[in-house]
């Protein structure tokens, strides 16, 4: 696996399929789950370690969004090194398995395919598939974007 | 469209094809914009109104995560009102249009498709489009979730 250096970008002309990527980790704890949950998804299994208890979960798990937030945070910061930056116009998001207090994230992402533009010259769409792992190597998010430049 | 009361939440028995729901309003500012991209998406677009300017988007411009994250919330907050919360196993996103500062966003979503367990009575599948429209009417997302009970 290439781990890519924090000063190199690429442009969508350097990209290929089967291309990797790894950000650093983020460390999440129970502050940090509740915080994000407080203010954006307020449901007991996001909040309260007693209340997660009687939940699906059984323990306290933090928002899927809160995760897709960090995965984000990770990307920018290295995990997805692209010229211009990362935004997409949109994708597909899994959540296997939910993210808990004191898990270590990290992203691993992986170009899956590249379609040139048939109008435009070194313009085309890519598409990545960044997964959001634990500590235990079990993938949390799993995120299929497409990014055209 | 039905506008759900806030205190009558839904099984998946009592959802129907075609069945609406309305949320609030949430009012975003670019202070907000500011500090969720600080914390999860720190881009110039989303960070700087001086040095969005010179970005695709012209103009300072929400994170799709934060638009994602303000639709959970009012999703969570009667948007949405599901018996056991919402919880999904993920689902498809798209971002139309940015959210920008001012804008007044509201969710409507409506039951596209039930699928019954053929194993698990009063168990299955629910499949829901969450549309985040602003004030003119505009799609700033577009959220498909499927839902299991």
């Amino acid at each position: 696996m290439t781990e890519a250096a924090v000063d190199k970008r690429f442009y969508l002309d350097d990209l290929h399929v089967g291309q990797r990527f790894v950000s650093r980790t983020h460390l999440i704890d129970a502050e940090q789950i509740k915080a994000f949950a407080g203010q954006f998804d307020p449901q007991p299994f996001h909040l309260d370690e007693e209340l997660a208890k009687d939940t699906l979960f059984g323990h306290l798990a933090a928002s899927g969004w809160h995760t897709a937030a960090i995965t984000m945070r990770l990307l920018v910061e290295g995990g997805l090194p692209l010229v211009g930056g990362i935004v997409g116009a949109g994708g597909d998001i899994a959540w296997p398995k939910p993210t808990r207090p004191g898990d270590t994230l990290q992203v691993e992402s992986e170009v899956v395919a590249i379609t040139p533009s048939r109008s435009r010259p070194h313009r085309g769409t890519a598409t990545v598939r960044s997964r959001t792992l634990n500590q235990r190597n079990e993938v949390v998010q799993e995120l299929m974007t497409r990014r055209t430049d």
